[in-house]
């Protein structure tokens, strides 16, 4: 399994794979303070939802380390770090999420000021929420890989992956799951500008895993589609309102409309931390706007008139009359309108 | 106006903008020979169908003046010489249309071997095709420039500009008409993947023209087809059977059915010569499949594993369902069912 994000217990430095120099090149970069955290975030080194998620809370715990002997109390130094944190990705859930959960197990310990013990108690947390991340995985692998049959080819967007989470995946995952149960099945690959976590990441996982995989421009998914050759769609979220609004990277709309159309079945994969039962509807979540060039340039090419205006939303909302189901590591909710989500979530 | 094709009447070479570099170099290439312009056409430096049909009419009287003095009936050089031409690229009709017409042509004199007349006619049919190829383009802008009003949002796929034709263009011939009429809209440009035509060609295009236009990867049309932003579609065409089925480059069908779904009308632009009336139904149309390393580098650059399984064909078919109307040089044609397509192309 890829250990997505790795905390060295010796040194208190949280080890990730550089995702940006995927596939091409194999790099592990350290952070050493939040700052370095959220950078990482930020230049999506680190990225997928419950990858985030896991890196952030680790984040906090780094922070704690290297706030000692400031002369600020714990929870202030506390607070401004874990806002920071929070504030580098406003999309996925998962990030404030886990950062929240780290806050609040360090308060509830009431340690008056002793940063030492404040960093185990995150340090300890984090270690929780990466090993419930991985067990979700797994969990949602075993529910996912039911849906597989043998000799199906299945679609997925972007990369819901090991590298999306802190292991294992989401989407992948299901494949993941479907290969160790012996399925013979085949996964159409979204490239997924502008990024291109599809064709650097989910690509190279499929590989590694051995994984009968073929890639496509996000703009082929239809004419596949359309000729019968995608028995189903599975992709990962990166917050889900309680109505069952699922946002996730930018095109799985597309799919999700293209599936309907076709009357393929169109699946999200999430764990149950993705979950925002604070919100209901679409419009209540924001969407993060990336920079222009990240689609005027790739890799440092130009491949557009320097100065073309660009539009670079990095998420769309599926709503939920397009999903046939939401893949959890509590069981596939369907149909997912009306109460169902909250109360299996809550359980 | 863009000259995308140039026949230098004095030196008989053929000078072709080479749209690979666009847009950040404007370099001309010229082609002295059948088989250089059979590479310019294959390799994408001319593209496009109507403008690969012009390219093609005077690749036949370029191959015929360097046939001269071969020891080989006329009928035979100009056979041959056609026959390389339209086998380069498959999808494209107007490519065999404009070949055929100019062969027709130099038939149709009985020359009896004489090469220095054959070139003048073929010239003389290649010229005419060109001409009439802008005067349609024309016309398709006055008709379609009629369905845009003030403040309208439209969406584009690829490059159906004046560089995909002899000059002027079909779908953005639709917004140069409609700007030339002092109308006030915008323009969003699909990249368009593998080749970003969208982004390399026709965002080049629309800031030459002072269109305002933003930029898109393929996977973002439908967040803003959903968010109302899109009040219409346009596209061009490869090839268009008698029932009204539509190729057209990778991603056009996906754009359709976002259209249809949204209640977003969906427009196609074509002169008559797109219109292929011995086919009927999509699966008579030839897709051609191109390499797999233009989904796997850009420019050079590597972005997904060397190895990895690719699927890229070139084209995508729309069935008529999903079509509002055909834009031709003879008037809007809807519906496009039954009859109405023969009709309208023979009249």
């Amino acid at each position: 399994m890829i250990d997505t994000v790795y905390y060295k217990h010796d040194t208190g430095r949280l080890e990730l794979i550089d995702q940006t120099l995927l596939p091409v090149e194999t790099r592990n970069i350290e952070c050493g303070t939040e700052h370095e955290v959220a950078f990482a975030i930020k230049t999506l080194q680190v990225r997928g939802a419950p990858a985030i998620g896991v890196a952030a809370a680790y984040g906090v715990a780094i922070g704690l380390a290297g706030s000692d002997n400031q002369n600020e109390p714990l929870e202030v130094s506390l607070d401004k770090i874990c806002k920071l944190l929070i504030s580098v990705r406003p999309t996925a859930v998962n990030l404030s999420w886990a950062v929240k959960r780290v806050q609040k197990a360090v308060l509830k310990a009431n340690l008056q000021n002793n940063f030492e013990k404040a960093v185990k108690i995150a340090v300890k947390e984090a270690d929780k929420i990466k090993k419930e991340d991985i067990e979700m995985c797994r969990n949602i692998g075993k529910f996912g890989a039911e849906l597989i049959k043998d000799g199906d080819s299945w679609l997925t967007h972007c990369n819901a992956g090991a590298l999306a989470t802190a292991g294992y995946g989401t989407a992948l995952g299901v494949f993941r799951a479907a290969k160790e149960m012996g399925k013979n099945f085949k996964v159409y690959v979204d490239e997924t500008r502008p990024l291109l976590q599809g064709a650097r990441l989910t690509a190279w996982e499929l590989m590694q895993e051995k994984i009968d995989s073929v890639l496509i421009c996000d703009n082929m998914a239809g004419s596949l589609i359309r000729a019968d050759k995608v028995q189903g769609i599975v992709v990962g979220a990166d917050r889900i309102t309680s109505k069952g609004f699922v946002a996730n990277k930018i095109g799985t709309y597309s799919l999700a409309v293209l599936a309907k159309y076709n009357g393929v079945p169109f699946y999200v994969a999430a764990p149950t931390s993705t979950f925002d039962l604070s919100l209901s509807y679409d419009d209540e979540i924001v969407i993060e706007e990336r920079d222009p060039d990240e689609v005027r340039y790739i890799k440092g090419v130009q491949i557009a008139p320097a100065d073309m205006p660009v539009y670079n939303p990095a998420f769309d909302i599926t709503p939920p009359e397009l999903i046939t189901g939401i893949i959890t590591d509590k069981g596939i909710i369907r149909p997912i309108y009306g109460q169902t989500i909250p109360e299996i979530i809550k359980s």
